[in-house]
Parts: structure tokens; C-alpha cells; sequence
């Protein structure tokens, strides 16, 4: 395993990131990115082991129900290219197990996962496409290139071009996992391409965009100035893989495979995400409710047990899909389908509506809290403080910061960022409808209606 | 175990039911409630077991998760009356284990329970008192008999007066559990009654209510012609019980203990029971999206997927409730309260909108469609079946069957008795919030919440 | 004008109507059927003027919104079928507007209209076909059936052949206003077909149903068995229309200028349903909360606060719709398209979440009070009377009458009726949302965006 | 009337404003605080008429519906210090008329509002009080200051003390319109002071706080760089107000007037406001639909559907609020109470959801969409715009500047704040259910439920 520091080190390695017009030569100095190198620096402090041979717990198969529900609290603490790295590990198993008929895939799978544990890398999960048209499929566009796809085979390797957009951490991983963003047809077997590609590997350019703050001073955003990763715009011009790296080519029947497998790892790490955030919201109303005064205002207290009943849903949902869990063919614990997507549908499609509670409990003062810079003015220190006071023994000072909490995670562009992450992370609510529905036993559903109806075959 | 036939005659105990303003002399025999009859013997006879000393599965307390979840197919075959039987004997059993202090009560809770394991005996729920002024509490009524209390202490046993609502199946019934509807205050000591009395002791008048249909030809009522049970308002018109049926006499600490330990039980009960009916309402939604020729129409996919995702977060907080059960202090296995209570809210407070749904794909004729003797008639019925054909070799008859099951259970008399039972079964929405909000650890969600805002003690 | 009686006796004119099997030989004395034909005498009787040449006001042509808006109030006086006899004159006259270059077709209308006024007639609207496989257009059905059609062309007319679903009040009527369900495409033209047929047209067979009320004791029903209208199943088994009675045939490109002029009409009724309806919903709310003494309770208040809200959105609605009326051609006022609309979606879309509230407010009596018969018993009567009583000075009997309303309106068969109704006039939600979006200025509302994002045309 | 360029120059003053712990000594020269004098500068110059005499057409009283119809689009031109002006005017006329028997208070503020008149002086509106424990009325607060207070009573005027919170623009107006924040009980009487306040007079601190955006390129914020207004936190430490700008002073009864008052117009602003911004999201909707290719999608044009409904049924409460004006005694226009809660509750609580409908039809690139100084980029410029390209014809840029204008307008620092500013403008939901219920007829809906169900007064 390897230490923060070491991770930085790793980082100038010659990868070709950009920011807001500029290449940037030093990722970890670089005022705005510097901050995510620390945040995945410090999840690689938190979890090292210096005993030699020692794996990163977040980087093992779970082999159980109990291993699946022993590594939620581990991803709790874990920063957000930890978990695309646990998910991208998954995502290569689970789809393994899925082409029984191509094990060649299987053992050059096998071999690449030996090889991030024992480096203990970090793979950021390429996916979803430039796409153009999106009323036309891969092979239709008059941009060839807007699906990632081969414009070259040789004997030792394939090249690649494309871009795959909103890549979490991409320009702070060691390595991209490159999947078909849907399943292909007949004729799009160039788009049938999954690999393994270095992030600095020729051709690999990143550009960055960031909802970390740019405001002075931090203590406005006690959340967000701690803890950010970065979007990245991934371009592949033309971009060479070796042969052992290659994980589907051409076999357009498996294509959909990989995003289905990524999807499940992809919907579990959100529906955990989703599980531990709304008890942070639960918590956050409750705090400004009883600073405010209105911790027992009959309206406060309903719009409180609504966003327990939330989160407690989503519970609920998490915890059924780790005790449901089927098994794949290696011993691999695989959580449930069907309670997974229901879960993470429920959480994404009312999030807004349980911000919408906070922000109802906590009042306007989310946003119009002054600075806490303000505390610290000869002129206005005092009054401020005087003012911001709540209820009986409540400091303005700690209100405020409640308030500054809120705002930075609900109410300022991490709150904007959250959304459509929380929405669009399993592709977007229509595409979870569809696959909750796809693992649901509609036939058996059936089966009972015409029962109770005295209708099944047999009856009068 | 007794048979149905012999639960037949049992009802002829002298039992005081009205209905309709007439006194029922003849309960198997009587033109409505005679069919709830055949309901009850019906699940006798499926549970028998001829075996001398053999005990109903469904009457006996389950030690481990599997107990809990083995028992969740069981209910679903089993008719309301067991279900409430099954109920109460939990009830007493839960609220046992939380009076340690007064411990004969216990025993007798014990010896009445074998008591009616052996007799095979079915039990009604008899909770929620008149209540009069509901803005007023027991002690405060003008009518002192608004809740339920004693009128006299004898030296072997009180007389009680009152009357409880909505009591299903208590005119079926052998046995009245009746408990306090909520907690009690000091001074209310005489409200704090809990007790057994058989549904044929003196002062016991039931009168009933049903959704039974009415209509001359049972085609129409597919599902409730076959199963339906009476709603009794249950009088207690000084009534003596015997002191070794007394579980609670006077102590108001414990007055609440009842109505919760049934509320668990009866919002597991809920919870199951809405769990199989949402899937059979996705059955209904496909099988008739089918018939219309429409399941392949977008908008109605969209709908099923609702319906699935929303029976989907049911089944989760049933499975959730069950594997995190709690065990009682000799060995039963409690459902989790906190996921229960959350499951249960959801399911009601979503169930009109899951009728919507399966409203919206059916269409009109699910209250349009001819009766089924239209389609004997020699001068329509063959237009009628033609024009009552839907897709290709959907027969216009199998259409017109599964309009008028949807019909009687979502938009007839049974569809409004089922809506009002899930919004009220439990205590109202209101109350179900009340309870979800008491079983979830709000100071740990706050203690989180300060961590992530950095506010935690030890922080800077 | 004619009266209610003279209304009944021109019944006798040999329609064919069944019901349950059976045909019916006299309406006015039929046992389910005949308290329908009371419900329209009543609504004859109450607008009835004895000048000679008087008009209904109902069957008149409204010029200004102040005429629109007068309508109103006199609609919620009328009967189901006096409002489908306006829509349907209405519908003729908006339809007549849309077709200008087919003016002998205005003409017919014209005549048709003129004779309907004089003659006090009412008329049932024919929309709905049987459909068939709903995934096929009308002309690739396996049964050319399916969609209602002309089957033979003659010099002074056509023979039609099909069916037409949920016609309310159809074998109550005198005329049928038969209009295509949709639009049509080339090679349709045999169902591009409106005109009018008189309900007792050879050929014209018509099968009733009805949630009228079964039960021997109305005052378990106090509003349904006062007030009801059947659903008829009306098959056209190639009945002959005369020339001057025919409004469309064969000119495909406005098959649906009729459907869609109905559907103006239809929703702006529906809309002002709706309106006095959420009203009622309201009032039923607030009477049983101050009769079970919890019109104080903040959660009954927020209850009633959020219908009230629902409603007064659907007033909202129905005014700027009439406030925002365009003339038509001839001086005619219609309402507008796009407030019509969006607020009779909102009132079918939410009232089933209204229609909880108003449960959640009553409590589970609304299903299980006794019936008022039990009163006059002489063994329970008092004591039922007595436990039904609520908050102080609230009679039993009254808060049971209550209950029954709620029932009858909310919770029973007309309640299913009634949301399915809600629902499926206009064509379903999806349908609704379809219309309403047609109406809406989208190329406005997209200038605008541009603009506030300063990308406007002439933007930097 | 003044022109923007003497705006700016009335700015120099001697007023108090701090922002970020440091106090502005040149607002127009200010690096955050300057962009929002210029947006008020701008809305100056729009409406500047240099006519002697003139008056602002945001200053007049409106006397008929179509006066305040026609002032709706004025307003949309506005910023919101001239929105807060004219709804400080309108509170003030509106109070005054609430205030018969207090004819001198009628009088200043008759007499002031002419003097703001002429001098087209600009108002913020202080309201909201620093109410530290908010379960505490104001004369019961630990801090007696909780709540704007008189301290002091001068033969020529009073002193007061207090905080008043969220004041937008109140360091860019010129006056200060201080009102009580709530009814005020008999005792309170210290706190029932209304008065008009110079911004700058001697003890008024202004602390602020703004949504403006702090990144380096104004592109990303195409909206907010453009238009943005602070938030004060109004401290008013020992003021003096001399006699003739005091309207209001220790008549309790009268305390809730000017806040009753200022929310009638804060409501119809708010929903005014709201109306044209859901417009406007739906054309943002629209765009992004056709820029990804996916209009034509039926999930899609679903959720444009329900949009569109919103943005209607808010339009038809404002419709419905004008067309049903009220008169004033002095022949004011004031919009209908009902309509405009409803709409402004409506609006508010599903506000979040609306944005929901957008970011789930734009897709994530609204939150990663590179910069737009990265298609200036050697290495990355033309690969961004070539893979930014969506549907045919659309180009790169305009994409990403499209969505760099949905994020800025509804997932950054603005989205947050606007938020909470529909939600707590008002009151909150809480708040404005409340005063809609007030505004409501429940007497006249009760009454129709009765007649409904037969149990009118006359009935049997």
C-alpha cells in the first residue's frame, strides 16, 4: 500500500490536465485542485498499512452479505475516487463472471485487478459518451466519434478516440476504466470496446471543472473547502492499448454488459451515499430546528419525521439488497438488483424535496448569515454575534456555522453539483425506472393478480 | 385444531350481533355475514391438522428472523380474523416482556395464550375507544364511558363499560382482547384496563358493518363475493371479567404498552399484507396494460415502473424489519420498529396515488365494462364480447373479468374500506409519523451531522 | 321546454336498453335505472319555463366571459346529462367554426342546434370507440370494427356500424352526438364520420351500468341514491343516418376538430365540477373535524389548509380560463384552451390525494359507522347513539349521517366512479398533459430563456 | 426622477455597509457590492423619464384590474430594489386604509409617500426580526432587543434598537421601511413601531452578504455576473426617528397591519416573479430538450408537460388575483388575498421539483461542462467544442453556454438562495397555508357539504 505522499508524488507522472483555459503543471499545488489531491491523499493516509503484501480493505471481493454490509461504513470515510475505485474493481469482476464463453477477458481481468490491489491504484470509471445525437445510436452519428470507439487495430493493441464526460477524479486517478456506455447493435463493433488506459497515456487529456470555492476565506464553506474531487472532460485522441489491457472488442452482444455491472456497484455506492447523507440532513434540521427555537413547533416536527421516514426508506433499501445478495460464480457477493435500484430512485427522485424540508425548517438565514468574518469586526463583531443568537444558551457564532453548514452543502454549488450527481449517477432517473424494472418478476406479479381475481388457469 | 365445520357451530354461543338495525339470530346462515363466516372456516380447514395437540402455525411466536419471515407467506394465505388472532397473541406476549415489574400479569398473559393455542380460538382487537371529545383526554369526557373503563371492582373480577370501533371480525370472533387506546394519566387509573372477555359474555352487543357486495349476481364481486369480514362497533354494556383475564388493572405507566405492542404487530401485519397487495396492483396494471394492446405505450411503462419501484421500498422495509429484529427477553423475535412504522407510513400514504396509477392505465371501463350475464343475453352478448375484445386474442369476456376485478378492489365499496384501513389501521398517518420519528436515533444523526459541518467537540 | 313528466313519458319510444342481462321495457319504473330517469325529470323541472318559445338557459350560446362565467353556478344546479346536452351544442358550434370551407356542414349544425334548443331535447356525447388493439390505428384493426365507421353509402345517408364506451346518461337521452375518437389518416375515411342519431334508431342497442346504490335503506347512501346517471356501452349494429343529419363524412383532416372541440367543452365542465367539488371536499373535511373535536389540531388544520390550497388553484384555473375567453367566428366565447386544461389536470391528478386527506381527517368511521337503522333498534339503538356522539353538542346521529355522506361520496362505488371519471374525461392524464402542452407558447417561453441568459440574438 | 449615474453618486452618503468582516467605503467601487449598484443603476436609466414632474411607473397606485395587470411586465423589467419600493409604497397605502380611526398615521405616510415619490427615492422593506428564541413571544425574550423595539420616547420622536434580517438591497436603497414582524400581544407595546428609516441615519449598520459570483470569468455566470442584489443584516443601534416618519407606535392592535399588508404585495411580487421565471425554465427545458437531441423523447416531453402545467397554474393564480381585485377606500386596487397565497404557496413548494424536472432533462453537463475559457485553449479548444456538439447543427459553445446558464440560474450559489428566498418569502410554507386558510370561505364550504348530503337546515 502507499501513503499520501506517496500518491502526490505519483501524480507527476507527465498527465495532460486543464482548468479553465490552463494546462496545470502541478496538480498538488494548484490552488483550486490542490485541495482534491489532499482529500484523496488523507483517505490514502487513513487506510494505509505498512505491513507488506497488505491490501486496502476497500480494494478486496466481498465473499457475503456480512462483507458487503461490513464495507458500507468503510466507504463512508473513504473519498469519492476510493469508491469509483472499489466500483471499478467490482464492475471488472461482476462483468467477468457475466461472458462465461470469452474467459480469456476473464483472466486478463483478473490479472489487471491483482495488479491495481497490489499497487494499490486508483481507476476513475469512463462511461457515459460525448453521444452528439442522442436521438441516434452510436452507428448513426455523423460524428463518428461522438461514442468512444477503435479507429486502428494493430497486432499488439487497438487505438481508441472518443471523450467520456463527467468522469469523477479522472485527472487524480492512476487509471481509466474505458466501458460502452450502452449496449450495441450489429455493425457497431468498433464501439464494443472496454480497457484499462494509464491516465497519462499519449493521447489522454483531461479538462477539469471543479465545485470546490473560490470565496477568501473557508469558514464559509466548513464542508466543501474540506472535502472535493473534480469533474473531468476525458478526451482520447487517439489513444493506444496493449492487447492485455483490452477487456471486450468487437463482441457487440456483451457490450451493455459492462455499464449494467457498473450500474449495480454504481446505484449500491450511491444508495450508501444517499443512506448516510439524509441522516445528515435528519440531523441538520433537527440542530438548526432546536437553535432556532422550533425543535417543538408541531410543523417542524412533521417535516422532520418526513425526512426520517426518508431515510429511513432508503435504509431499508440498502439493507435488503446486502441480505438479498446473490452470489457469482467465483464466491463474489453481488447485492440485489431489485431493492438496489429501487433504493437509489426513491433517494435521487426526493432529495430535492428533502433539501426543500431543510431549508424550510432552517429558514433564510442559510443564505443570508453573515461571514464569520463579520464576528471579528470592531464595528459589528459584537451586535452580530448579539443577533445571531437563538434560542436560550445558543451562540450566534455556533448558529451561524449551522447556517454556513447548510448553505455550503444544500444551498451553494455543491448543493447544485449533489442534485444532478444524485440524479443523474445510474444515468438519470427514466434510465433507474427502466432497470428497476427490468429485475422486478413481473410474470409472477401476474401470476397472483389473476388469483386473487379467480381467474388463474383451473379456476371455474 | 378445529375444522371449519366445527368453527361453524361454535358460533352458536348465544353472541349478541346486530346488523342493519336487526339482531342476527343465525350467523352462518345470515344472507351477508354468512359468507364472512365461510371466510373463517375456509382458512380452518386450509391450516388443519388432525394431529392431536397440533398447534396452528400461525398461533405460535417466532423465535428468529426465519420464524418472522417464514411466517410472511403463511398470512398472506390466512384470512383477517387469523391475522388479528396472530396479532393479539403477539401483543400479549410483547407486552409482557415489558411489565417485568408485574410479573403475575405476565403469567396469567402466558396461561391465556396456550389457553388459546389449544382451543385453536380466534381473537378480535378491540382498541380504539369512542373517544367522544376527541380534543379532551379519558378522564376529561362529559360522557365518562367515552373511553373504555371500570365501573365496579369485585373481589374476583371488574365490571367494564364502553364501547370500541372498528373491530374487524368481532362478531367471528371467540375472544375480545380489549386494551387501553392510548396512554393514561394519574388519576385515569380506572381507563387503564386491559383484559380477555369472550364475544358471547353477558352486556357484549357487536354491531356490524361490511363492504360485502350486495348485488345480485356475485360476477361482478370476483374478489370480495369470495372473502370479506364485518367491521364491529363492540359494546361493552357492563360486562364482568373474571380477574385471571385482567392483564392490566389500574397501573397508567403501563397503560400505552398494549397499544404499542400491538401497533408493532399490526403494522408488521400491515406492512406484509401491503407488500402482496402492491405487487398484485403491478399484476392488475401489466396484465390489463396487456389486454388494452397498450404495454408497450411509454407513458403506461412508466406507470408500472412507479408501481414497482413502490412496492419494491414496501418489500424492503418488510425484509429490512424482519433481519434486523430485536430479541425479547425469552426469546421471541421482534420486527424492528423503526423500519416497520417506516414501511408502513409509505405504503398508506402512497396508496391512493398506486390506485391512480393502475386507474390511469386501465381507463374508464373499469367501471364502464357490461356485467358478465350482458354477455348472455341473446339480443348484445355477442356484441358485447366483440366489442370488449382488446389485442389480438384478448377475448372479450377474459377483458370484461379483469375490469370488474380491478373494479371491486380498488374503485368499489371494498376499494374505499381498504383506503380508509390502510391510512387508519396503525393510528392514521399522523400517528404512524409520531412512532416512526420515536424509533430513529436523532442524536446520532445530529452527532453526524456536526462531524461533517467540522462542529464536533474536538474540532478546531 | 317540456317538464320532467312529459320528459318521461318520451321514454316509451322503443329504445333498446339492458341492464344485468336484461332488457329493460320501462325505464321509468325500473328498479335501478329508474331513479336516473328521476335525476333528469328533476333537472327538467327545476329550469323549467312555461313561455312558449323559452330557452334553457342552458342550451344557449354563451358570447362573453360574463356569459361563461353566469354558466357556471347554473351547470352545478343541472344534472350529469343537461351538461353533456350543452357540451354537445357546444362542441357542434366550435366544431362548425374550424371547418370553414365546409359550410354546409356549419349549416346542418346550425339546423341541428336550433331544433335541440326547441325541442328541450338532451343529447349523450358518443366519443369513445371500442379500439381494438389500442397499439393500431383505426384502419389496421382485425376487426374494422373496432373504431366506428361507415359500412354502406346510400343517396339520403350512411349505415354506421361500431361502438361507443362510457356514455353517461346515453339510453337517458334523446339524441346521440356521435364524433370521431381521434384524428384519422388517409384511407380512414369511412371513420371520419360525426353526426347525430336518435336514441331509439333502429339499430341502436345500448348496456347500461350504474354505482347507483343496491342497498334496502338509502340513508346509507343520502347522496348517490338521490342523484345518479348510467354508463351506457352504445352499439351502432349499422344504423342509417340521414343526410342533413351527418356533420363529417370522410374529410379526414378534420376528424379531430371534434374531439377536440369536445374536449374543450368537457374539461371546462369538468373544471367547474372539480371546482364546487373540491369545495364540498373542503366542507366535509372541516365539519367532521369540528364533529370529532379536532378542528383545533395543527395536522388536521395543515390538512385542510393543503385542499384548500387545491382548490382554490382549480378556481384559479377555471377563472383565468374565463376571464382569457377567445370569440369564436360567430360571436361565440370559449374558454381558454391552455388554463382549461392545466387546471382540470391538476384537480384529476391530485384528488385522490385529497380525497386521503379527507379520510385522514374523518378516521376509519367513515367505513365502519353503524347504519342509521341500528338507531331504531331497540337493543343497541341508545347506546349506538350515545358512542357515535363526538365533541360536545355533536349528536350521534349526526356525526353518523356525516360519515355516511363521506362514505357514499368518498368511499364506495360512486367514489371508484368517480375517480376513474375524474381521471379518464379528457382522455386521460397523458392525454391531458398532451393538450395542455399544445397550448402552450413554447417558442415564447424559449425566447425568453435565451434572453435571460444573455444569448439572445443580438447578444454579445 | 433620477438617472442612474445620480444614483450612484446618492450612494456616498456617510452610510454604514460591511461585508466580510471589512467595512465598503466606495459601494460603486465595490469588487462584489459594485455589480449589484450597477444592476440598480440600470433599472434608473430604463425607466428614467426626464420630464419635470415625472413620475416612476413603479411608484403609482394602481386604481383598476388592468392597472395591476399592466404593471406585471414593468416589474419583470425591474430589479429588485424598484420590486421592494413599489411593495413598500403599496404596504403602506394598504395599512394605512386598515387604520380608520387613526387618520395621522394615514396622513405621514400619505405625505411620505409622495416625498419618495418625487425623489424616486428607492425602499428596502425591514421586517423579519432577529426573534432569538422563537418559541418565545417578543415581550418574553431573554434579550429584549430579539425584537426591533422603542428604547427611548423623545418629545420629537423615538429611539430604536434591534437587528432586522434578510433585507435585500438594504445598503442600496435610500430608506428604510421598518414594520413589526408579527401581531404584537397587550404589554408589547414598545414593539409595535412602524417608521421610515435613512439608510444612512446615524446607528444603522448594514452587514452583507451576496450570491455574487467570485470567479475569475464572468462566463460562467452569465445570469448572476449580470444581476445580483445583496442581503442586509439591518443593525439598529439606538435610532433616532423623529415623529412625522413614525406610523405606527404602541397600538398592539394594528402591529400584524403592515405585515398582513406587505405580504399581500410580497406574495403577488413573489408569484409575479414566479410566473415568469417557471416561463423561463421551461424554455430552458425546451432548449437543452433540442440541443441534446432529445425533444423529441417521451419521458422527456412528460416532464416538459408537468412544467408547463406549473408555470400555468401559477399564471392563472395571478390571473385570478387581478381579475378579482378588491377596492381600496381610496379607490387602491388591491389583488384578491385567496388567489394570491394560493398561487405563492403553489409556486414555492414545488419550485425544487420544477428544477428537478430540468436537471434531470439537461443531464450532468449543467454541472461539468467545461469552462468556456477552455475552447481558447490550444491543446483542448477545438476537441471541447467538437465533443460538446449535440444535435445536428448545434454547436459546442452554445451548449455549454446554455448550460453554464442553467447552472448558474438554478445549481450554484444563486439556485440555493433563490430557494430559500420562494420558500421563506412570505413566511414560509408554514406561514402562508396559514394565511390562505384566513382567506378562505370555510364557513360557505361547509354549507354546500351539508346541502350536498342532504342534511341541510329544511331538509327531512
Amino acid at each position: 500500500m502507499i501513503t499520501g505522499a506517496e500518491y502526490r508524488t505519483s501524480l507527476a507522472d507527465g498527465r495532460a490536465t486543464f482548468f479553465e483555459g490552463e494546462r496545470v503543471e502541478d496538480l498538488p499545488g494548484h490552488r483550486v485542485l490542490g485541495g482534491a489531491v489532499n482529500t484523496v491523499a488523507a483517505c490514502y493516509d487513513l487506510f494505509y498499512d505498512p505491513k507488506p503484501g497488505a491490501l486496502s480493505p476497500l480494494m478486496t471481493i466481498p465473499r457475503s452479505a456480512d462483507d458487503l454490509k461490513a464495507r458500507i461504513p468503510l466507504l463512508h470515510q473513504a473519498d469519492l475516487l476510493a469508491h469509483t475505485t472499489q466500483q471499478s474493481i467490482m464492475t471488472l469482476i461482476t462483468a467477468a463472471g457475466r461472458m462465461p464463453d470469452l474467459p480469456h477477458y476473464g483472466e486478463r481481468i483478473k490479472a489487471y485487478v491483482e495488479e491495481l490491489q497490489s499497487r494499490d491504484a486508483r481507476v476513475a470509471e469512463c462511461i457515459t459518451d460525448a453521444k452528439g445525437d442522442r436521438s441516434l445510436s452510436p452507428g448513426k452519428q455523423p460524428d463518428a466519434d461522438a461514442y468512444t470507439h477503435v479507429v486502428e487495430r494493430r497486432a499488439d493493441g487497438v487505438v481508441i478516440r472518443g471523450a467520456k464526460l463527467h468522469i469523477s477524479g479522472a485527472s487524480l486517478a492512476h487509471e481509466l476504466m474505458v466501458i460502452p456506455t450502452k449496449a450495441m447493435k450489429e455493425g457497431e463493433d468498433d464501439y464494443a470496446i472496454a480497457c484499462a488506459i494509464p491516465v497519462n497515456a499519449p493521447g489522454v487529456r483531461i479538462v477539469d471543472v471543479s465545485y470546490a470555492p473560490r470565496h477568501d476565506d473557508n469558514r464559509a464553506f466548513p464542508i466543501t473547502s474540506q472535502k472535493h474531487c473534480p469533474e473531468g472532460f476525458v478526451i482520447f485522441d487517439d489513444v493506444f492499448v496493449p492487447e492485455e489491457r483490452i477487456f471486450l472488442n468487437g463482441e457487440v452482444r456483451y457490450a451493455a454488459v459492462f455499464a449494467h455491472s457498473l450500474g449495480l456497484w454504481e446505484r449500491l455506492g450511491g444508495l450508501a451515499f444517499m443512506a448516510a447523507e439524509a441522516d445528515e440532513l435528519v440531523g441538520f434540521g433537527q440542530l438548526i430546528a432546536e437553535a432556532n427555537g422550533l425543535d417543538r413547533a408541531p410543523h417542524i416536527r412533521e417535516k422532520i419525521s418526513d425526512m426520517i421516514i426518508h431515510t429511513t426508506l432508503i435504509r431499508a433499501s440498502l439493507e435488503a439488497a446486502v441480505h438479498n445478495c446473490k452470489m457469482g460464480p467465483n464466491g463474489e457477493a453481488f447485492p440485489d438488483e431489485l431493492f438496489t435500484n429501487a433504493g437509489k430512485y426513491h433517494g435521487a427522485a426526493n432529495y430535492s424535496h428533502m433539501v426543500r424540508h431543510l431549508h424550510d425548517i432552517a429558514g433564510a438565514s442559510t443564505v443570508t448569515a453573515p461571514a464569520i468574518a463579520d464576528l471579528e469586526n470592531n464595528e459589528v463583531g459584537a451586535l452580530v454575534r448579539k443577533y445571531m443568537s437563538g434560542a436560550e444558551g445558543v451562540d450566534g457564532e455556533y448558529r451561524m456555522r449551522l447556517f454556513h453548514a447548510i448553505r455550503d452543502l444544500t444551498a451553494d454549488a455543491y448543493g447544485g453539483w449533489k442534485q444532478l450527481a444524485n440524479l443523474q449517477s445510474g444515468g438519470g432517473l427514466y434510465a433507474q425506472r427502466i432497470v428497476t424494472r427490468k429485475h422486478y418478476d413481473l410474470e409472477e406479479a401476474k401470476k397472483r393478480a389473476l388469483e386473487f381475481a379467480g381467474m388463474a388457469d383451473g379456476d371455474d
